[in-house]
């Protein structure tokens, strides 16, 4: 997709008028920062996606409430890193809503107007004193350059930060999308949650914005896999405030939004426990875009496509097997597969290949290095339907196992 | 469920009338024993179920297209072990039809009444030569005792063979039902296949057969998962020739169908690729059962709870964290949790629990005895729903990643 994006630095905070901060408020063994505040202009619109899970934490809850009841409208967003609050019944409920009154209080803002995401261990509640101690020297912290310390803050098990900012010139004037999120595993050993955050400094009606945030989630993070766990508390909420922005910009700003969301989502995927590399599977000639995701997703979720990959070894019978299982229609007998620039099938029959290239292109791909190239490529055609679509993984190796089966007791 | 049923020897020549045979063709690098056939008495009836993967292998083709055409009967089933003929286009086919028709010449019956099945390297063909030279000798080896030689030669990557018989006395006659399978992961390194066969010497009609077959298999192969990956090859066929049954004992025929299907399906769960323990997931409480065993089936399979349960960590919020995201509806605020004897969960809250005996529960199951008792038992209630069902697994180990991300370059 051609668009007019190119990236700045500043995270969320990139965008004019947002605030963020950060503090180390006690809530995490580790005595790393725990509290994140992101704090949106006035008349911000704010989209969210949640997790699918009926298995969800209160503060999931709150804030799909608290969106519907307000027409799309938010301010602030308070993110606690160290309990998840999910699993906590009546109480984690009413810890959630006395964390967003507390800040509301501070921020001069309706307790309506006040999100909150909490990621961290299940089951076990808030320490909800260290929480509201922190919140002081968290507004008074908040400022324009607050993205970087805010990314850092809601992460739990993750190796490293996720942030992002793009900026374009649209309607003649400057216009900047930012985001940063978390997650590693779905969930870590009790870990839950991955978290996403973005911000815009565009006007979009709340409606719009809503719709352009869905298609911009099923292309980014309903697209990418690590284990095929979903969390408790997995969460999405992008803000958008600014100028109204005319309408004939909005294609090129879901461009620059699907953009931000598909960095965010594949930094998860690449940060996946026990990860070497990123997987990329892109299929086209499906009857329709939803379908091509569908294979696509099933592709890099199939824990023996991930084995092989992380054994550098091509191993189409795999990718093709997994194909099929996607409950998506498409003539076997049509298949083509190219690993990198390796063509290992054409007309859903094997083709003979450089099999030692293949595994050298494969064993190229590290994420170790995390800045040198550290995707494979999987491209499948189904046949000569019009519609594609991309998802990501991660390869499947045996430290996630011994990561995941840590003995907690 | 209690029935009539106990356990004798034989497997699938056991019922009688049925003859079974094994060879050592050829086909496999190892030696070991790679033609099996079963053969079924005059007027047998079958019924069977094929992988639900778009691509599948000519041989499946075949078989369903037979039993459609044939109205549900078929006389004998051929398996080759060494390759799966997947992905191997018109050759394929044609490999598939001549096997048939070579045997069906030598048994004396219509090509149509003749089975295959194949297992093994997916995209290589069958050596067909190899293939036809062996079907004098197994044609000559056949007899009723034969069903331990092919049980055996079924097999590809699975560490034990796996054959049940049981006998009850129905209608003043006593009646068998045997069965034998393999698979171990549902594709090892490009070899693939669950296959399972049933025998049964009960003359029952070929509607009323296939309507019990169908249900037999959602409560057994339907309900195990040991990677998520479905093969290109799998099929299960069951077969029944005998005196009719009255109609009264169907549901006693059918509780030992099933308890055949169910030993087969966990003895395959149990074998998975590198797994030390099966796990059996018990659901109860919802709406139906189809959902009961759609969330057993998801617990079953979440690589999150097989990791904790591999590193013997009874870790509730993995196992309620999978059920969440079933797509079942259910009240999380009702959901109680055991593992073994050790209630976990109560009313949707974790239940202080004493956490070294739980781990002991967990470090005591391992199927490296086989004959101990290696099953790690997960039992959910999610409320007060007739519903209720079952799925098996087994843990996921470094040692399946290793397995399965061998270089094959």
């Amino acid at each position: 997709m051609t668009h007019p994006w190119t990236p700045i630095t500043g995270g969320v905070t990139a965008p004019e008028g947002f605030l963020a901060a950060a503090v180390t408020a006690g809530l995490k063994a580790s005595g790393r920062p725990d509290l994140s505040l992101l704090l949106a202009p006035v008349g911000a619109v704010c989209a969210g996606s949640f997790t699918t899970s009926l298995v969800r934490a209160a503060c999931v809850d709150l804030c799909a409430e608290r969106l519907a009841a307000g027409g799309g409208h938010a301010r602030a967003v308070l993110t606690n890193s160290g309990q998840a609050n999910a699993c906590t019944g009546e109480r984690g409920l009413a810890d959630s809503l006395r964390a967003t009154a507390e800040l509301a209080a501070r921020l001069d803002l309706a307790p309506d107007e006040v999100l909150i995401c909490s990621t961290g261990v299940i089951g076990v509640p808030i320490p909800m004193e260290v929480l509201v101690a922190g919140l002081d020297p968290l507004v008074a912290a908040l400022g324009p350059t607050g993205g970087g310390a805010a990314a850092e803050a809601i992460l739990t098990t993750d190796l490293v930060a996720k942030e992002i900012a793009l900026e374009a010139q649209l309607g003649g004037r400057r216009l900047r999308i930012g985001g940063m999120a978390k997650g590693s595993g779905m969930i870590h050993p009790d870990m839950a949650t991955m978290l996403g955050y973005l911000t815009c400094d565009a006007g979009v009606p709340a409606d719009i914005w809503q719709d352009m945030v869905k298609r911009a989630v099923d292309r980014s993070f309903n697209a990418i896999t690590v284990d095929g766990d979903t969390s408790t508390n997995d969460t999405y909420l992008a803000f958008a405030a600014g100028e109204p922005l005319g309408p004939e910009h909005f294609e090129a700003l879901e461009a620059g939004l699907t953009a931000v969301s598909q960095h965010l989502a594949r930094a998860i995927a690449r940060d996946g426990e026990g990860a070497t590399c990123l997987i990329e599977v892109r299929v086209e000639g499906s009857a329709d875009d939803a379908g091509a995701r569908a294979i696509a997703r099933t592709v890099a979720g199939s824990s023996l496509v991930k084995c092989a990959v992380h054994g550098r070894d091509p191993n189409w019978g795999r990718i093709v097997a997994a194909a099929g299982r996607a409950r998506v229609a498409f003539d076997p007998a049509a298949v083509a597969l190219w690993l990198g620039d390796h063509q290992l099938m054409a007309s859903g029959q094997p083709l003979p290949f450089d099999r030692p290239a293949a595994s050298a292109y494969l064993k190229a791909r590290a994420a170790g290095a995390y800045l040198v190239d550290d995707t494979v490529e999987i491209h499948l055609r189904v046949g000569e339907g019009p519609g594609s679509g991309s998802a990501w993984g991660c390869d499947l190796s045996d430290q996630y196992v011994r990561i995941n089966a840590d003995y907690t007791t």
